[in-house]
């Protein structure tokens, strides 16, 4: 998009900052196919190291690095519970059933909440006549569900189900650094209570590519078979892992701001009653149940006047706070959507 | 199982009468994969026509006529809509994911009823970012849901939420006589609202074996094709069509006295707050949540007194009546029960 | 087809005999979903004991118990090898890649000729860089191959091929009562060679419906539930096995007339020169390559004749011996051929 | 590896120029999963230009863009024809039947020769019946193959083939650069020849990571739907693209030097009779069926002294010259390799 554009349709739009293209420039690589790009390497032991698990794995896209670790939980026809709202069966084209053989079954979504005991009464036991539930899948953050963080106390509730049937418990951490920031949880405490964790690099943190499961080194070893199979096995990799080690270093604590800037975003359009929910991190939802314009209007007409926004649904539309968007660019759009959705 | 036993664990359980026998041991027979099995052929279009449709499939099971018409509706990493409790996503072991590579969201189920706005709400668009909804399947009348019956009027507004978006309708119809017999809706006015059904004539009508898949001449044409793929092509299976032409002439009106038997169960077991929902066709569900025995205990407790029942769940368990269980039969299994449940 | 015709397309097109007839009309029968079929339970435990195996399960077509096997063998994503005209690769409609993932290499097809070394150089060992091969599938006899004969000694040393690599041995066993009864090679030392093996009734054995996967019992429990996704678990289904068990008492010697059928056969038209190969069982295969007629045009003419046979390529056609084709139609369908591709 | 090796596994482990990292450093950047990144706009016009197709669309891996590619040709259950030797059904993980559910069936692999006859002869037609053969792809150069260049008057005569039976034509076009180096075959004939191609970036051509798919622009639009389920959707990888587009107005008439370099590779290890094949591009296979040494004894003799080279099979290796071996190193690893394999 043009420099002038204040772009608020998604984190993942973000350019890489000076610091962090001289990172890339300077990166020591070799070919990752055969484990030997000491920058990739050392990114997957400082990423697992930060989740407290054995290992990682470096992946072209956080849709990849989901589908890898659904791969290695669910074998084909076997069962996999998320919400009806995951990113995992709306956003990555079906990919689990598609290539995993994965049969999924969703509990109803409600921004980012989760009843541990609704989950559990749709586990299906192991046996001949029904399909075995073997994993359950949360995200953290939620995208469509705000932003919402869910409870470490619910979590820690879910790891106590999937235990109850052996079940995997998998989390979509692609905004996982924003519910660390938000709710002051340590990313180990997190990384505690799932057996395999997606995190993204190139959304809020704002590398340019590049996601990493993490999970035991056994599951690694196995992952690193799957994502060959994926046509995720790139060569010298290590120019797109130091990006991400500069962005693990420099950008983590700085989501805070991203935070305050979604809250005054929030607080701007809050009068028109448009807010769906509590803004806990970078996301604004806009419920236009109510609203004259719909959601295609409203993002026509921003664009028009230089703000670009997301259309989630009919009546439904997001803003997404992320690095390039400072506070000028937030009180601008503040002051263009509330001229927009105004009387 | 052996014939002193009262087998009240499903309506699969029947065997076949011995005007049926006589109907298998007469018929005229052919290859049927060469097309040319006239019994076959004749079952097909006498279905066909019960239900308005142009085409008919012979197949061995419910669960292959079901996957065959999910496969022609969805396509694999597209997405199909259905209930959490729906036999596609749970007795038929994953083929929809693990076959078909059919991405499935379910919303909750409550007994045989559907909220067509709910459905309405989780269907996707097509587009490039996110999985297309296909198909919507309901169950027809409802196994786990009691054996409940979904009002016309309410497959009508699903038959218009389908419309809206240019999705297919599947019926698992697998008891389709009994709603039509329940609620006294003609097969055809049932027929007329789906695009696919599948119909079995080895549960309530008491063939040995075998389903057909009912759709449009086009569709049936492919769905030969499926089922040659899913291993359902059988030679001269006019000796299986014979039985299931002798079932339709013989066994569709008389369900009122499976449906009449069901009634007198519930009636026996109900002082004991054991009915989950008001019984409408041939499936007595049994909630023993406040009941001194656990499910897996009563049907080791009725099994000593001659009387088979299925464990659902660790709580929930099912009586189903059929044409193999006679009054006697209905009087002595509510008395062993009543005898079981009570202080 | 009618009764006048001299079907000689295939030998599925037999009807059952009125022998055959009476033992399906007085089978005793259960719900072998359940285990609870003692006619199917006996098939099966008479079809394993043939061939020295634990068990057998048994399937509604020969294409489902080959899928089965095949996806016992090979998970999905790994190897399987075959010739290039095995019927697995062929007339299953894709099902080994669509619905178990299998990846698949081919030996060049000749006759039912296998070169053991040149299997030997094709498998790829397990490893993190190529796709591994699990299995190695021979067809006896061999279908396109003109119904040739794998000598025993061949198949000895395919087994020392699989156990060099770890890799299972499956055999498409469609017609291996005729390699039987050719050979003299006892069933038993055929299975004694292979992890599993698909047997069909409804071909040459002349039963209507039927075919069984033999194995250890470890593999067929997991057999039993792929059935039940691949949509083959029948309910009543002694109705069939009875059939299957009266063809296996009265069906396997007699084929040594089906062979001498085809033996006269192939000799009336040897002086046209279009035999490819030596019949050896009840296939006569022929190649039109210096005829006249191409076949379509032969096949066209000798239907008009009243015989029936299958076009295979535009100058490749086949004729089958089998049950309801008698010497008469024999001598008839002889002077048919010769009168039609004689100058 | 350490700079001090002279690694001759593979072209994939070149690492970044000086002048390809200032082009990374300073590329233009936007979401190229929103399709606004200017340098992978411009990559894939130029790669598409190049070829003479409409479209082209980068994917992170060579396996990817061929899988895409091959998933737009070939429906599931559908067949593909391609020699056994072919990159896409050994070293990418069975993804094309695991994941596009793609039946393959093979020709023998001899070098890189293909008898177009032999390919149309294993054809099958369109039909109930038999699986329906959709596609046949090609590698150019050869890389189990020796680095072999097909004639163009083959891949002519294949296009016919291709056209007769309405199939699909694709080329695994990694290494299409050495052919047209070699052979003097414009590029754009090549792509003449095709529907598919796949080229890449990151061997002989030196970038780090990525491929591009080429095609229709009817092609590249579904590629690009499939590339976001197979995971492939990344975010600022003009970073990449930077990269790619350096490499090809720098990297490939300078191929010739690698062909110049392996020539002499091959003519010294000659007077040990371990050529197989001529040598036409960048690999130099070696059959050690006569050696002393076998594969894996002279990879670790040749690495104790510096050289790392491939191992293919028990007694088979390979050697590849690229853009970080120079002149010096080829001198110093044939002599290496003269004295290890000398008497």
């Amino acid at each position: 998009m043009a420099d002038h554009l204040i772009d608020l349709r998604s984190d993942t739009v973000t350019r890489p900052t000076a610091g962090m293209r001289e990172a890339m420039a300077t990166a020591e690589v070799g070919d990752d196919v055969y484990g030997e790009d000491p920058t990739v390497n050392a990114l997957e032991a400082e990423v697992a190291a930060l989740f407290g698990h054995e290992a990682a794995l470096f992946a072209p896209t956080g849709s990849m690095a989901n589908q890898i670790a659904l791969q290695l939980a669910v074998s084909p026809g076997d069962e996999l519970l998320c919400d009806a709202d995951a990113h995992i069966v709306t956003y990555e084209i079906g990919a689990a059933a598609a290539y995993g053989g994965i049969s999924s079954r969703t509990w109803p979504a409600v921004g980012a909440d989760v009843d541990p005991d609704l989950v559990a009464g749709m586990v299906r036991p192991d046996g001949y006549f029904a399909v075995p539930t073997r994993a359950i899948a949360v995200e953290q953050t939620h995208n469509r569900g705000g932003g919402g963080v869910i409870p470490l106390a619910t979590l820690r509730e879910l790891r106590r189900v999937a235990d109850a049937d052996g079940l995997a418990l998998h989390c979509d951490g692609a905004r996982i650094w924003h519910a660390h920031v938000a709710d002051g949880v340590p990313l180990a405490a997190y990384g505690a209570l799932f057996d395999t964790m997606s995190v993204c690099l190139s959304k809020g943190l704002g590398a340019p590519v590049g996601s990493l499961v993490v999970g035991s080194a056994e599951k690694i070893e196995r992952a690193r078979f799957v994502r060959k199979r994926m046509g995720g096995g790139m060569r010298q990799a290590g120019v797109l892992a130091a990006a991400g080690r500069y962005a693990l270093a420099h950008h983590i604590q700085r989501l805070a701001d991203d935070h305050a800037k979604a809250a005054r975003l929030a607080e701007a359009v809050a009068p028109f009653g448009v807010l769906a929910t509590a803004v806990r991190t970078n996301i604004v939802p806009l419920d236009l149940t109510k609203s004259p314009l719909d959601a295609r209007g409203l993002a026509a007409a921003a664009r028009a006047e230089g703000v670009l926004i997301s259309v989630l649904g009919p009546r439904s539309a997001r803003l997404v706070t992320h690095l390039d968007v400072d506070d000028t660019a937030i009180t601008q759009a503040a002051q263009t959507l509330t001229t927009l959705l105004g009387p």
